[in-house]
């Protein structure tokens, strides 16, 4: 039996939780290594994009993110969804989340909407230097009057019931930040018209996802959102998540060359005790954190598969492995520094001249 | 005993409610109708108001009402109070509340912004021939962002429990109008600065004037706002309510002269079932619906003693009266209604071009 480096044993874990919630596995074929390396795991109507998008018939996207800290690698990965969907056509807009990262976040860690703003600031330098456009990028803080009417009027369109049953409880900043992710998400086809709305998600947004479909069905004049659903780059350490509360879990945009290096190298790897052990047993990639690394962000299939064929034959060492990824990491991220310091200006108009 | 027409024993009833709730009875004193006549009944804070009116301090007015309908007498008595402290100096801003119209009202009465929008427009224009000027008028869907920002953060600083302790329940429409209406009067002090802030409201708003006095203690930088609190004009007809939902129990300022005519004669009065007693028993100004349209409205304070007098002393029938009355209305809403159409236009560019 073969090995597919791409195939994802953890995709089972996931079955239950699909039938459950009504999900359907995602089964659609994209020539991208986004696709063919089972990161995407599911999804909710996307048989309208995936239409469209063969039809050449208009459709939108909205993604977004909360700018609560600053960026990492498993933010790159959202960006990097919008930049795939965009580039097949999607009317596309990016949402800097400034309000709802506010509301969500502890005081402890932004105690006023100028900290998510001054975030935002930094993560648009970094959208701008992925390749979004600054025409593509808003923050919520920044809209037309019109949006915000929007967000509000949404709130008639959700009973006490929907919100408790869906999140099970029913606080004010939470109703508020709901309001504003239902609003970034329909508002799009108030600007561009009522066409089929892809947004990508991880799998614990879904109820976001579902009361978004279920306020659609209930406005008039909305074409119900599809959501796709990929799994989240875990973090560096073992059983961890890649997080901006703990920084040695990630890879930030932000981080310098020396502590990629030191980040990696200390990174839970799939390696053996003994590099004399490796050799005979080789090394398991599929519970390897620098080879998530490649496989979520290295676009190169025929590189990241000899990765994984080497490393479980015992031909390829951790730490010469390491020294490929802190390569690969530090050459991404010596060029992206440079783009995000010459668009930190264009950031800050973005969030703070009047919306364009 | 002398009775005194502006005495309100009614006020009694109320005891207990102030007493339970922390108001301050209404003691201090204006050299004008609408406090001599009884219609002021309690206060929260209106001591640093007054202080600074006696010491020509910089203080803030926000006052405002719902564009569910067209306006009538009731809400005539807000613009008064809001004309009076705009004229002792008060910074003052009068918010037509459309999103909140919109959220607050079932369905069956505003389907959508759109129509709450359309009452706007129309109350504007009666606000600007009431005598205000149009940069004292907002409506809450044509806000700079910030206003809206600063809505939504509000909800951090509101618990569950706050909100269910406050309202009794906690549906998400009803809070994003909680939200508006207490952005409303804090947002001023965004304006203008930190300066002690008055709002006028029935005694049922006071829900909202303490969770407003909350929330603005755990906000940094804030004056917590004042209020008083007046009765509101009651029907006409005994035992109603002067609403829009019933129109016969309202004068509407849009009312033609024979629907005004028509209305006061069909209203409820303290007149005795003939002539011939009323001549020799006197009637009753205190329950007279045509009485309370004289001692809320009229501005003279002999013609309104004299007619208590009279009225009391058999001197004057109810027929004679409601003449009276009719014509001091179709007067004032003669030229009221020539102004109204006068002020359309800008109060549509007040509802709909960008925010100034």
């Amino acid at each position: 039996m073969q090995i597919d480096p791409w195939s994802s044993n953890k995709l089972e874990k996931y079955a239950h939780i699909f039938k459950e919630f009504g999900l359907n596995e995602f089964k659609f074929e994209f020539n991208h290594y986004l696709f063919s390396r089972g990161i995407v795991v599911a999804e909710r109507d996307f048989k309208k994009i995936y239409s469209a998008i063969n039809n050449k018939k208009t459709f939108l996207q909205l993604t977004g993110i909360a700018s609560s800290g600053n960026l990492h690698l498993g933010h790159k990965l959202d960006v990097d969804f919008f930049l795939f969907f965009r580039n097949l056509g999607a009317k596309s807009l990016f949402v800097v989340s400034d309000i709802d990262a506010y509301l969500s976040r502890p005081d402890s860690k932004i105690n006023n909407l100028n900290k998510a703003k001054e975030f935002a600031v930094e993560n648009i330098a970094d959208l701008l230097a992925l390749g979004l456009k600054p025409e593509e990028i808003y923050v919520q803080s920044n809209k037309s009057n019109d949006y915000y009417s929007f967000a509000f009027s949404i709130s008639k369109k959700i009973t006490e019931s929907m919100f408790q049953a869906i999140y099970g409880h029913i606080n004010p900043a939470k109703m508020s930040a709901v309001l504003l992710q239902l609003a970034d998400i329909l508002h799009v086809q108030k600007l561009f018209g009522a066409y089929p709305t892809l947004t990508g998600i991880g799998l614990e947004q879904d109820p976001h996802a579902r009361l978004t479909r279920d306020v659609a069905r209930h406005l008039k004049g909305f074409e119900t959102p599809s959501f796709f659903y990929f799994k989240h780059q875990s973090g560096l350490k073992q059983d961890s998540k890649m997080s901006s509360s703990n920084p040695d879990t990630a890879i930030f945009l932000n981080d310098s060359p020396s502590t990629v290096k030191k980040k990696i190298s200390r990174s839970f790897t799939g390696g053996r005790d003994t590099v004399e052990e490796q050799k005979r047993l080789g090394g398991n990639p599929d519970v390897c954190k620098v080879f998530e690394i490649f496989k979520f962000h290295h676009p190169d299939n025929e590189f990241v598969k000899d990765i994984d064929s080497k490393c479980r034959a015992g031909k390829l060492m951790c730490g010469e492995c390491k020294k490929l990824c802190v390569d690969f990491l530090n050459d991404f991220l010596k060029s992206h520094q440079e783009k995000h310091k010459e668009f930190l200006p264009l950031a800050k108009s973005i969030v703070f001249k009047k919306p364009y």
